[in-house]
């Protein structure tokens, strides 16, 4: 029976319209052999919850949250208000951002006291990736995962030669 | 016995260092006859304190909530998440901030549903001025200081006109 | 027989291509229960009617005015000028608009002493709210609904974590 | 006795405080020999005078309107809308401006059919010398001062080399 | 037969492929009754071409000239520096442009003594008005067609209120 | 006797001039009682040292990386690239820098694969924090502290209040 | 049978992805006669790969480095810190880059003692005209082609004005 | 006797005022032991001169050319329209420029067939080391030195790891 305190990371997001963006996380934590749990939040418009999540998360067992939004993005400061865990925040180019930068900036800018481990605009990939470098301090067989990974990425590149040597200038 | 319910304005910010900035709408307001309270209130570093007020406003007699913030500036918004008062934020240009652009896009960029009114950079002073004309739809005395105050900017400006005319080129 | 006296909030846009974003603004206010009436006003190209409207806008028995517009947007803030009434200002991300940040910057930065309560890039269903939220201080009917609308918000938030619940990671 | 149709060029600007910047239109046309008029006309804070100034400008026998303005810049483009004489805007970097980016914008995003000529940043001096450009083209004596100021600019550079050639490396 | 000096505006442009945009300044100035003639002239790829046009365009009898460019957009301003003609610039965002913000600010901000009348992003059809407000200065005809087109743009916004009134909300 | 991998953060810059800004991370991690080491290490001047530094961390016993660069700031990013450490990015407002954006682009947009956690612009102290909260999930003494930070933080915000209620209007 | 030191150029990308781009450096490189090697070498998956490149490029015959690289785009200042070769980077709009103003700025804004020589946005076959204005400061062959390429150009303008004279306004 | 064709360098800017940031240049390749010649050369005051030098650089004897200019810069752009030999641009943070930004876009887009070699802002001494790698190709004195250089670079990084030592924290 798969029991809630073996999910290290929670997965939360402003809106079900940003999960093709933050499902990446989860598919990339999968790999690494960390289970994860995706929910909707919105600081906006649900902020009652997010307090409860934020409060409870450390006592739910997760070790790291993985937020995303876009816009003014306030998701990720107003968690890592509410707890202690490591906050990753995710800025997305939603529809009603202008090209991403509100989202970057209202994620990254946070005041002293109170920080979120920003990533690229929609990369949450590389967020579920520095959930599992966090994680894999203390468990060997994720650590050994992203050391193949890294190594994967190598051999991808090496193979994209093959194409290159085909081209005709 | 002046009494709570006398105080129509709430003027919040994120931290005493913007009180210098934020002053102007308290002064503005006071000028217009209307009663306001200044209060520090960091959505990052006092949220369960940000929703109580939030809340609560409505009840404590409020009508308008100025709220003030820089850098990740998610104060406006999510005071606006936890209240139907109409929340005006105040983007200011903290030491934190990059140029303001962070406060501006932080406040003005609020999803559907749960808007702020935002004024320009660090103008609490016009922050103020729409809380007061929002107050003066139902008083009377109020509406017709504004009115005065609109014939004192234009005074002002044909004042200066004598300054110009003494100008040598 | 409808009165104009009963219409409370105008919604002026610069242009009728302006029509597709501004319309939010009457339907949610529709939905609150709130008469609007829908103008096209050019700043640039009907100055006068302009100026007429704005100066004429309090008599009329308006109580809020919207006002959308792109590039140069001089329309709200030109309104602003010449009316006491609070003016909530839409930038929109027109043909002619360089990523909407001409229409947000030509909005927001009024000077002081003539403020423009300016919303998200497009957001004429925000300004709509704050036009509700600000009737409804003295208008209990107006007020139960936006209690509800913002009950329906969160509802809506909750009824798609269904959705999320069917994703294959 | 000197009369009003002999002054060709009015300089109008938001505030008495932009005149150390627009002065220097004044200046440079006084030493093309083209007379000048400097006047405070606030698009915000005395919208009835400046449609006035605009509407009547043509009459007084001005040929070209050159305004400065800063932040929301809207007088250049406001006077264009009422006048067809050519106006020439000057992006002013205020106090309430961020870096200019929202003055350069303002003035220089008009819409199609109410064009505004914008110079650079603070650049006053350049809109004196466009407004003396459009009075050459009927008024050799202004032309031929114009092909003086443009050799005196290449002499100027010229004599800057001998500084150079003083340098140490 | 047509006499070269009836062409009283050149219409230049950095590469063909600016012809959609730039065609429109030919456009409205025929509408106004002013002959014009476009040509392609590449300040990076005809320099010399550029020049020689630039020094002799006063003596053809051009009174105004049109240059648009766009990215590193250099055309109006070196024929700015060549002639003493009034020089309007039409920033394009072309392919090569990043969002149009290299074209802007290479054309917008040159230096104290060459200015270059800078018009919005693509608006060729406003630079030819202002060469039509240069020209209708000495030519009474085409005030008066400046004048009808105002008034046709006042027209055509108080024509789109019919399909506003239809509008179903 | 103290040994190496008692020392578990490496804070990292590309020169000793970013030091009055990354002494911040160390600063606040000894106030929560974790061990760090400070070292300059330069992407683009020491390119080897830096290989060298970033693929034996993991063996020296270091668990978080901080790193911090301003300009085109490689450092982060290209540490990153060679462990598979959780690495923490810090945009510093370098003299070379452009307002600091150039530093936060080329920090934060990192490729999928290769992740930097980025705090806000010269926000040293929050990378502390975040590399303090990784830690924590295996040190109770160290997240006992951090809770401890976090009520300190709200601490200090009350104090501030009594300055509040002192402020003259 | 061709050698490896008759190659001049190295063409290195950081993603098969940008080969579409940095192909016209290849293209126009063929077309002065100058041999070039395309390859995918990215700085954040194969690192010593990288390394291994840049340190050996000098001996294997290269006279000039063309790198291409988007978003936190850190090849071409990496291959800087390794080689005294000089480096022209190619700033790449790649799918996640933001508009390319990232890719820009890590690219250009290299600190004093390690440039990289950076061309337009995606603009690969100037960094090909570069290398070859290089080569040709001891290859007469290669700086007669060039003039020649400049000729053409300019006759590629003056064929378009047939176009231009088809046109109807 | 010192003969014009030693000198390789040609390091020019539009004004004297850049003097400062363009010397750089000259310091650093006098410490290559490359003579370089600084000379003031407008675009837009002193087209002629500009045209002359730029087309008679080549048979001066010049290998390179450095030229640096703020705002609108067009200098570096323009030169490189009417030579084929590399030209290296410095974009300059003047008085009159946007923070950078209008000089750092107008050097740097430039459209395909005419490229610069733009390096950071103000960077005129990576100006210099780029003409030096380019001259080094041909001249082993230069690139014993240019690798000295660069072995200087990475010891003063680690003279500077003695006061890290020192901090205390």
């Amino acid at each position: 029976m798969k029991k809630q305190n073996n999910i290290k990371v929670a997965i939360v997001m402003g809106s079900s319209s940003d999960l093709p963006v933050m499902i990446e996380a989860a598919k990339i934590l999968k790999q690494f052999g960390i289970e994860s749990k995706i929910d909707v939040i919105s600081a906006h418009r649900t902020p009652k919850r997010m307090f409860d999540f934020a409060t409870g998360a450390d006592k739910k067992g997760y070790k790291v949250i993985i937020a995303g939004a876009g816009g003014a993005a306030h998701l990720p400061g107003m968690i890592a208000s509410a707890t202690t865990l490591p906050v990753i925040g995710v800025p997305i180019k939603s529809s009603n951002s202008i090209d991403g930068w509100d989202s970057i900036l209202s994620i990254l800018q946070m005041p002293n006291g109170v920080p979120v481990a920003t990533v690229a605009l929609n990369a949450a990939q590389n967020a579920g990736i520095i959930a599992a470098q966090i994680i894999a301090l203390s468990d060997k067989a994720v650590a050994k995962k992203i050391v193949q990974h890294k190594a994967d990425l190598e051999k991808k590149v090496m193979n994209s030669l093959k194409e290159i040597d085909k081209v005709k200038i």
